[in-house]
Parts: structure tokens; C-alpha cells; sequence
């Protein structure tokens, strides 16, 4: 067993995935994470961010589909270009994670991956990197390790993490298993029961263990990604992925890998966890002023209250638009280039019917 | 007396005037007139095309500020230069009406000079070209006529015109005077009464009448205007304007001219008139679909109702940025190229906190 010391260790962001809950400003072509919908930088830049004092962009990794590469690059302008993950096809985590895996075990088997999905939204920075560093020191130790989030409230929109033990501080804790989303009544339960944590998509873990665990589970991902190695070797890696990627299993790292470990450790996470699902929740999170509008600066609001205005515009920082609010409350207004939606904060879910509408129309352009 | 049989019909559209009222569509250098508030031509283009059937371009004359004669141009491209009547400084209305009644008696003294408001909205413009018949007519044969609007409401925002005797059918009446602006109860008294019209601000006379009226009332403005007779005619009328204009008395033709009058006519209209007041009226006069929304073609509307939405952009017709409004009501939205406004359709007269907001900010720009 390596040292746990002072592993190295490398980061995988998951930056795949689309998403019509935050149109206009999200898109085919400019999802969730490439958009600032908490702060000023997109969500995936913070991502990078926080975790930049643990890892070095030499062995930052984002893997991200062909169509976002663009986008994924002006947002991290610092990633190299070569730790890109360009998946041909999405194929759920399991392939990706491990295509991350079996390349860092090619240089470094004992090296520490963290993987994290690049569109949260985490308050106490901190606190975060306390229980990331944790994870990796667990991991180091050879134990497939997550960072589960105290629930706040009994979410039904979320899978839990239960625990052998109700989590104390902030030791690292040993699974007992994953569940699936409950229905309201399970998850008041999980809440009061104090052994259930919302599952946030965060995996560390050696390269070897993953490595192994792949070939113990899915052994024709590990079949797959071996050939992907082989060519990688052979300087050929990227028409391999090309033609291999597609054709690999499509499943979650959690089904696919994380049922089936005897064991995996927990870090309770505690610090202001948030997967911004909607915009009411980038409302809640954006810092308000004194009548709780969250709105550009140079804004003219004038008896206005409880809004979110997002102004995405290419030309957002140079070109000075102004947007006054007058006499408005609770609602949500989104500028971009090609668009402008006004919408009720508590209907904010329905912009799927405008994306539906403009499907229907033939106006893929705008979706 | 002359002939009233085919009277040379000229016409002055008065478009000088600014206003805040609809921000961010208004502007100091493009009020209301330029707006296509209602219908999808600029207020002043509308205004134009309905008196073409009686009145040719080259007899249709403009009053306007220098900082407005562009954007006049734009919305009235075939209008005359030469035209254009530009006032070096606003001076209400009597100096420009009589300055134009002057131009045109050294054309032909017998000609009738109409003077329109550019501003207004008017719904049933057969109707409307009647009346307009009828008061040439009356003002051929001598008498300053004006039309009156038969009031639907007890409005207090309006002068009156008071009549010698109840208005019956479409004749043209004995006006006995001009009345102020009511209060609620005597506006009410004024519509049960039925001998009291809505002043308009629509005059016509034969350029004659209007000197000889103007030389009996308002002799200092009967100096400058021969001033500027006798330099137009050595070709330096530009010059003279420049220098004379901003001298002449400040005053409204009601006051300087038509108070004084032993006699004037009035021709009852009933064509639907509006002086598009606000974005509610706006709303009001606008085509809208089975929701009551006012909205450009291409809006996507998803359980949206009475709204009203203007795009003001200067690419408007031709760049495709979609407005989409969810589950609002009553709003009014209005996007121009450098400001977005939302505020409810019944508090639209709020905007002008908007401006005094930007104005205390030092943002002339968008003022």
C-alpha cells in the first residue's frame, strides 16, 4: 500500500450534460456550468477554483462532449488542452470516470483522482476543501471514497448515501449503500434518522482502485478502455476513443461501480452544497440587495422586489444595456443575445414549455 | 371671399415635444411621434399617411426641433426637405403654426392650411377624412374651424371645446370657447351635456385668416413673422428663423388666437380618437391576440395575458431575438437597443421615476 501522505493527485471535472430548466440562458451548446448563474464566473470556473489549491491545472482533467469543448475552453481559459476529455458520444459516468482512471493509472497507479461534477454551487469553500481533503486522504488508503451532503430538508429530487452509522463530526464514515430518489415521507425519515446524505456525485480514489473495480464489474468497459490505453500508447488515442467511446456500456459510476464495492467510505459534507436546479435556487443563492432583487449592477429598480435578472449577453460587460424594474416582485428575467424571458420566480420550472414551443416550431437555433 | 369648392388644401403636422412617459421607447431625440406605439408605422408616419388622400407631399409641412429633424426624415422619408420646418427653439405652438400660415399666404392667401398634431391615434379614418372634408370646407369659406372629439369619458386630462348649441349629426358647429382642463365633476357635467367636445388640437383656416388673425392678436408675433417673410423671399429665410424665432412669444394658438375670436367653427368627430397617453392606452389601441397580449410576431407566449410588448430595437425586424413570457400578466415589456423596462401595465406611469433615477445618475445618455 502507498504512502498517504502526500498522494498525488489528479481531478476529473464531469462538465457532459444539457438542460432546458435555465433557458434562454442555458442551450444545447451552453449548459448549465458554462453559465454564471450564482457570482460573475461560470459555475465550471468556480469548480476549478476551489479546487485549484489542492491540484495543479497539469492534472486537472474535464470531461465534457465535442460540442461544448469550445465553450468549456473559453470558460477555463487556464485548462491545458490536452487534459480535455472529448467523449464522441455521452455514455453516462461510468465511461468517462474510467477513461480518467486507466490514464492516470498509466502514469501514476497510486495517484489520487477526484471526480466532481463542474455545476454546483458550494458557499463555504473552506469546509469543502477540508472534506476533500479527507477524501483523498481516505482514498490514498485504498478505499473508494464520497463526499456525502447533510441534508438540509427531506428532497425528493436527490439519491441518498446511507451510512453504517449516523455520521458524528467531520470523520470519514464507512457506506452502507446508495438509494434511489425516495418518495417525501422516506425522506423526512432519512433527515430525522441522521444516517442519510445527499449523494453529490463526488468519487476519489486511487487510479489502481477503480482500475480494479472496473475489471471486477464492468469488465467490458475495462476491455474497452484497455484497447483505448493500448492506442493511447501508441500515440493514437483520440481515433481510438473515436471509434471505442460510443460503444462502451452507458451506465452511472454508482450502478455500474459503487453497488457492487463490499466497502467505500463517506465524508460528511457540510458546507453549503447547492446543485442550482432551477432559478429560483440561483435567486436564493445570488447575493440580493437590501430588497432582495438579485440584478446587474447599473440596474434601475424602482419598487422592485424579490427579482433575479440575469444578463447574459456576449457584449454583457462592455455594451451598456440598462434594465430597469419597476413596480415588479418575484419575478425572473433572463437577457441573452438571441432572447428574453420574463417569467414568475415560482414558475420558473415551466420555461420547459417555451423550449417544447420553439421545438415545435422548428426554432432549434434558440434551444 | 374665394371659392370653397376646391380650396389648395395645405397641412402642418406639429412635431416638436418630448416626453418621459415612455421610456425607454421615448427619448429626448425620439418622442412619441417616431414610436409606433400603435400598429407598426411611427405615430407621425400614420398621421401622414391619413391625410395623403387630401393633401399632396409637396404641400405637407412638418414643424419640428433641430434635434429631432432626423429622426423625422427617417420616419417620414418622403416628406420635402425643404419641408421641414425646424424651430431653433420651442416656442408652443402659435409662432410655428402662424410662421407656416405666413409661408403659405405668400403662396396663396386662399389656400387652407390644416394644422394636425402628429402624436395621435385615430381608429376609424374614413370617419376621420370626413370630418377633415368638412372642416376645409368651413375653413375656405372664412371661418377658423377646428374638430372636436365627442368625449366617451369624463376625462380631466383634456381641454374642451364648449359649443354654442348641442352638437347633432356630423355638421359643423358655432364653437362659443375654449375651456381648461375640468375637474372630475364638471367633466362629467361637460358629457351629460353634450355641447362640450375634447380640443384636439387640430385647427384649419385659410392662410389669410390665420395673418389677419395673427396681426389682430399677436402683433409682436406678426413682426418676426414678416421679418422672416421678407428674408425668405431674398433667400436667407434659414438665417432669419435662426435668428428671430427663439424671440417671438411663447404662446398656444388656443390662447393667443382662437380665445380672441368672435367666431370659430367646430366639426364633431367620432372616429375614434386617441392621444396615446401612456403604455396602457397603447395596450388598449393595439392588435392583440385571444390572451389580450400586444405582442411582436414570433413572442412566444406561454400562459401569458394582457400583456404588452414593445420591441424598439433599431435591428427589430430583421435580428430574431425571441421574447418569451411565462405566466406573467398585465406587464408591459419594452426592449429598445440600450435599455429593457418591465413594469406592470397599471403602473406604467411609474417609468418616470426611471428617468429621474438616471438623470440623478448623470446617464444622460439614456434619457
Amino acid at each position: 500500500m502507498s504512502s498517504t501522505a502526500n498522494p498525488l493527485v489528479f481531478a476529473l471535472i464531469l462538465a457532459g450534460g444539457a438542460g432546458t430548466r435555465f433557458w434562454p440562458a442555458s442551450r444545447a451548446g451552453r449548459p448549465k456550468q458554462l453559465l454564471p448563474l450564482v457570482g460573475h464566473e461560470p459555475l465550471i470556473a468556480q469548480t476549478a477554483a476551489r479546487i485549484l489549491p489542492l491540484v495543479d491545472w497539469e492534472r486537472l482533467y474535464v470531461a465534457t462532449g465535442k460540442h461544448l469543448v469550445e465553450g468549456t475552453a473559453a470558460a477555463l481559459p487556464e485548462l491545458y488542452a490536452e487534459n480535455t476529455l472529448v467523449e464522441p458520444a455521452a455514455r453516462n459516468t461510468a465511461p468517462c470516470i474510467g477513461w480518467a482512471a486507466f490514464h492516470v493509472a498509466r502514469k501514476n497507479p497510486d495517484a489520487v483522482l477526484m471526480v466532481l461534477p463542474s455545476d454546483h454551487h458550494i458557499r463555504d469553500v473552506e469546509a469543502f476543501c477540508d472534506a476533500v481533503r479527507r477524501a483523498v486522504a481516505s482514498a490514498a488508503s485504498g478505499t473508494i471514497t464520497t463526499i456525502g451532503i447533510r441534508p438540509t430538508h427531506p428532497e425528493t429530487g436527490y439519491g441518498y448515501i446511507e451510512l453504517e452509522n449516523e455520521a458524528a463530526g467531520g470523520e470519514v464514515c464507512l457506506a452502507k449503500r446508495f438509494v434511489e430518489k425516495p418518495d417525501h415521507e422516506r425522506a423526512k425519515l432519512f433527515v430525522a434518522g441522521g444516517r442519510h446524505l445527499w449523494n453529490a456525485g463526488m468519487f476519489f480514489f486511487r487510479a489502481r482502485d477503480m482500475v480494479e473495480a472496473i475489471r471486477a464489474h464492468l469488465p467490458a468497459l475495462a476491455e474497452g478502455l484497455d484497447a483505448i490505453d493500448r492506442a493511447a500508447e501508441e500515440g493514437d488515442e483520440i481515433a481510438a476513443v473515436e471509434r471505442i467511446f460510443p460503444g462502451l456500456p452507458s451506465i452511472s459510476i454508482d450502478h455500474g461501480v459503487m453497488d457492487h464495492l463490499a466497502r467505500f467510505a463517506v465524508v460528511p459534507g457540510d458546507f453549503g452544497w447547492s446543485d442550482v436546479g432551477s432559478f429560483q435556487t440561483a435567486w436564493e443563492l445570488e447575493g440580493k440587495d437590501a430588497m432582495e432583487n438579485a440584478a446587474p449592477e447599473g440596474s434601475v429598480l424602482v419598487d422592485a422586489r424579490r427579482n433575479l435578472v440575469l444578463d447574459l449577453r456576449a457584449g454583457a460587460g462592455g455594451a451598456k444595456r440598462v434594465i430597469a424594474l419597476v413596480g415588479v416582485e418575484d419575478l425572473v428575467v433572463v437577457e441573452t443575445d438571441d432572447a428574453l424571458l420574463v417569467v414568475p420566480r415560482a414558475r420558473a420550472q415551466d420555461v420547459k414549455d417555451v423550449v417544447a414551443l420553439l421545438r415545435a416550431r422548428g426554432d432549434s437555433r434558440l434551444v
